[in-house]
């Protein structure tokens, strides 16, 4: 293949972004082939934005059906990733889906093992933020072996702020039935992801705080402060919420042979000259710590964010290499997301993997507790939002 | 009273560096009198460093029943404070004790009445970093209402490091019969008072996680992750552990008006143009945030530590002006301390004011279990530790 043909199923919000970024020719090897949404407003509205040559569909079936594409990038309300996306599997599609995942484990589980069953198919998750420097030169040192032994992790981010318009704006936002969460499902897969991606483990108990409705007339968390331990000792905090302004994005982590902090687009590593175990078991004098390097991080080059992900798809379909961020992987952050609602429901701490049917259960009876929201489904400009 | 003459009750670490400020002339009104310790070695170690003036008692009893002192420095193990104070004050002596106020609020709460008998005395309590500037800005920031209505709260404080040989250095440490807790009794009564002091307000409910033993050969806790509950919605949390180095010391506020930063001596405050309660609820543009203006706030200045409540106390017994410190707020941060322990070994949320007599029943189980530890009672060179 030398040339991959997109089809993108929902131009709403990130799906027309993703229609712009295809059509404006930035990805070499992709062409927009197809844009499929249910609603015919939305497609009317973003059709003179793109090439003449894209084809329409009232239908995400229809589209896949055409032969008109060879992979299809899924960018609809979250409950519906995983349908989509192993519809797109069946047809012999290349599939990226948008994040989250899906809403709860089971649903997700189900997706991997159709995914699994097709290696010769792509199947890629948005997860653009893989592809910040920042990150990327943390994930690679943890994964290197600099920071020793992980001892915490620490992760405020507080800067997804959104005020009560934006709740507004659609009526599938912040529902249990439209979304299945809140700040967790909508703004934090990400970051979600990035925790356990950088730190290179997930955690196996979390007692969360979540709380809803706190701060904006909605139904889903929208302040979250979770603790969580890991299977080698290692302890964590992860404080995230979409009303404080101006928000922090602050991660932290702790090893046996130092510590990396990243904040306000700065990273400084503080070396240790030996490692803190050691030191513990030797040093004699009681006071006193082992000397420590300050390095500040060199986290220059390219950002290229969702073109990112995009690109890296395309040519992982052309030459048949590894994605860089695999869509079996989504279910990770999920299972976080999905451990932090249910210890907040149960208010008690929960084991990973989740009880996926007491999850289910629970979210079930959100969901029909869930009350209708009124008010047109606007389509916001997402500049400087992901 | 133009001099106020010490007595020093306990010269080991704490006490013997207290002893030698006092002697050396640095307190304006102060005069060291007198000292008192069980230990005959600790008095022979120090003699020859103090004024040929200073009396020596064997006991803090014949010291107070001397007639020598005006006023009582408690610097005895956690234990004793209440005891040894309570003694001072029946005796009509002026009072300032070590941190913490003691171990358990039923012993705490009894001292503070026997204080409260005596408005002609002044008791004080050595909450020396309440002299640090940038504390002493946050506080007064808060308390003028800079940040509006307080939202989160965030402490990570894990730059108390101590290795194993600390430990070892005295049979009472670490232990629940000698010190009757780990971190949050030894090196954590600072911030917890800081906290409560700078953002005005006692937690409600606590539901902490303190690893005993985790890091270090001992029986108490050094390792804790707490999440705490205001009375007026606001959240928070609090790091601390003695086996991180480089530890971190980052305080944040979060409020209806701004942010507050402290971190590596530096203090920020993010200004909202318009408060968020008020944006969130007025403005329609979905995505978009309040202006926000970034402010150092200048954070020279002299920072005297203990000198300075020791300057504080003496000013205030000369002329009977309130304390900067009083010794009645001690029972604030052992009470969150208290809660700590109490959720922790509960495995559950507590509410504040805690179950005084469920923590002294449980605290009398975890020193019925106290193992004896061997080994000297050493002095440490306590320079930059405190």
């Amino acid at each position: 293949m030398k040339q991959v043909r997109f089809g993108i199923i929902g131009v709403g919000n990130m799906g027309g972004a993703h229609a712009r970024t295809l059509a404006g020719g930035k990805i070499d090897g992709a062409v927009l082939a197809a844009v499929a949404d249910i609603v015919p407003d939305r497609i009317a509205k973003i059709r003179g934005e793109l090439p003449e040559t894209v084809r329409y569909f009232d239908s995400a079936e229809a589209m896949m059906d055409s032969g008109a594409i060879d992979a299809v990038l899924v960018a609809v309300p979250h409950y519906e990733h995983p349908r989509l996306a192993m519809a797109g599997l069946a047809r012999g599609l290349h599939v990226l889906v948008e994040k989250p995942a899906g809403v709860y484990t089971a649903q997700v589980r189900e997706m991997n093992k159709a995914a699994l069953g097709h290696p010769e198919l792509k199947f890629g998750i948005m997860f653009n933020n893989r592809t910040n420097p920042v990150y990327i030169r943390m994930h690679d040192m943890v994964a290197a072996g600099e920071l020793g032994e992980i001892k915490r992790t620490s992760w405020i981010i507080t800067d997804w702020y959104r005020s009560q318009s934006y709740y507004d704006s659609g009526s599938w936002r912040a529902t249990w039935k439209g979304e299945g969460g809140g700040v967790l499902l909508n703004q934090c897969p990400h970051n979600l992801d990035l925790w356990q991606w950088i730190v290179g483990m997930m955690p196996s108990r979390i007692r969360a705080f979540c709380h809803e409705g706190k701060w904006h007339d909605i139904e889903v968390e929208d302040d979250v402060t979770a603790y969580v331990e890991y299977p080698n000792g290692a302890t964590g905090t992860f404080v995230t919420t979409t009303a404080d302004t101006p928000g922090t994005n602050r991660f932290e982590i702790t090893g046996d042979r130092g510590k990396l902090v990243a904040e306000e687009g700065r990273l400084v590593f503080h070396r240790l000259a030996v490692p803190e175990r050691e030191w513990n078991a030797t040093y004699k004098g009681g006071f006193g710590q082992p000397a420590v390097e300050r390095i500040e991080i060199d986290t220059s080059g390219d950002f290229p964010n969702h073109a990112g992900i995009l690109r890296d798809f395309t040519r992982a379909v052309i030459t048949g290499d590894p994605l860089w961020a695999p869509g079996i992987e989504g279910i990770r952050s999920l299972e976080i997301s999905n451990a932090m609602h249910l210890s907040s429901w149960l208010d008690k701490t929960v084991e990973l993997p989740v009880d996926e049917a007491c999850y289910f259960e629970l979210l079930q009876e959100k969901i029909a507790a869930s009350a209708e929201k009124s008010g047109a489904d606007a389509t916001l400009d997402l500049k400087g939002s992901f």
